[in-house]
């Protein structure tokens, strides 16, 4: 559709740490929840709206749901590459969407989503700030 | 149907550790599915097929899909239960199902399942050993 | 000495998860940290004073220093077995002791301490209660 | 002495993840271990003598001693800075020391160090080859 705009896609980098292979010598299934959560934070801080900030301002973006699909694997000595970018984006709830590939191979090795819920400190459903529903939107 | 049979539902529970808990006071979204993979372990070990004999035998069982949704929440002092189940039991896949509890309460804080698919230890997928396809179906 | 007392031993003991293990197949040097932790949890859960007990009338006992020595190893479908004791025990600190073993093995696979103080919940060097110090000689 | 050389220390830095925290708020002290593990990686990658390549040509470089020193501490929204170097270096062991920062600040957070042995690949005590030894040297 004409208004349609295309999803801001950022990207992040970063080495497999060695605690984060399991004995099947690749990265734990688990560690790539950690790697879209670092991905994330990586999405916010580029766009102005550092996590810590929402934190100090009282908000909270506890996880909902999540979904993986796992591909490929990732070994120690390789470097992750984590494609975000919000798939949808309300005033009370948020969703991500990551795909995850080895630096200087096309391959999706991953795939996911995560979606949270926005809010307060004490973990009442709230409405995000207006400021920064319009700055993930961006 | 006359000829479905309940599935075998085996519960597991341990402690909360601290190191599990992030800075929201809760246990991390991450850390249920190592949750899941200990209660995975747990009921391969009471059906009588360690998940380490599975590996010593040159088989390896590694996660194709996930899937949680995160209702409620776990803190340090609490007991996790977790009841699992298997949900899909074939020659090539199987998929186990996961409730979460808090111990002494019954209202639900964590379900998912993890799908996995049975490969030799070069990570060819591969056929189970009738064994233990039978066995994970008891 | 005579009015010397030997220290109250408490072993407690779980399985080896797959994601604690790294890609050398045996539990990494990190995931030791966790299992001394575990340990400590329980030995106060087991003297009557949880920890998060501690945390809920107001203090705190974060690690100042450790220290740890790896002999061996300890490998998935292994059982782990730490037995903790009370090193030293003073007003405003404590030092917890630690050996690892595998569950029908006396062979000392890693030994370790880690040494406490007891802070207020902002943080701030206390005196911990008499109760919890006469608690943690016993 | 005049032959005593001052050694080469190299720091990496990176953003504390949320899921490396803890329930007191603060970066988890097992955590501070992975960073170590970080910045010995970086440290042999700036030298040109990849861990990964290491383990591909056979040997391994398993730690046998560990000792930390916590100070401060790291939340998140800090970026973490350490610095690290090879205080030992001999034909079967090696020891690196580590100062961990926030990134704007000059405090030291915790300090400790690392030790290993060279094994091959079956973990057997080797020495190391010598290119390896030099270039940790230098």
């Amino acid at each position: 559709m004409p208004n349609e705009k295309e999803p801001v896609v950022i990207e992040s980098s970063f080495h497999v740490r060695y605690a984060e292979t399991d004995a099947m010598s690749v990265v734990h299934h688990a560690g790539y929840l950690v790697y879209f959560e670092e991905a994330r934070s990586h999405y916010m801080r580029e766009l102005g709206s550092d996590y810590a900030n929402i934190e100090n301002a009282g908000f909270r973006l506890p996880v909902s749901e999540v979904g993986l699909r796992y591909v490929g694997s990732l070994r120690y000595g390789d470097r992750v590459k984590v494609r975000a970018w919000v798939e949808e984006n309300r005033s009370r709830k948020i969703r991500f969407a990551y795909e995850v590939y080895k630096e200087g191979d096309e391959s999706i090795l991953v795939t996911g989503f995560t979606q949270h819920i926005w809010t307060d400190h004490n973990g009442r459903v709230t409405r995000a700030p207006q400021q920064w529903v319009d700055m993930m939107a961006s």
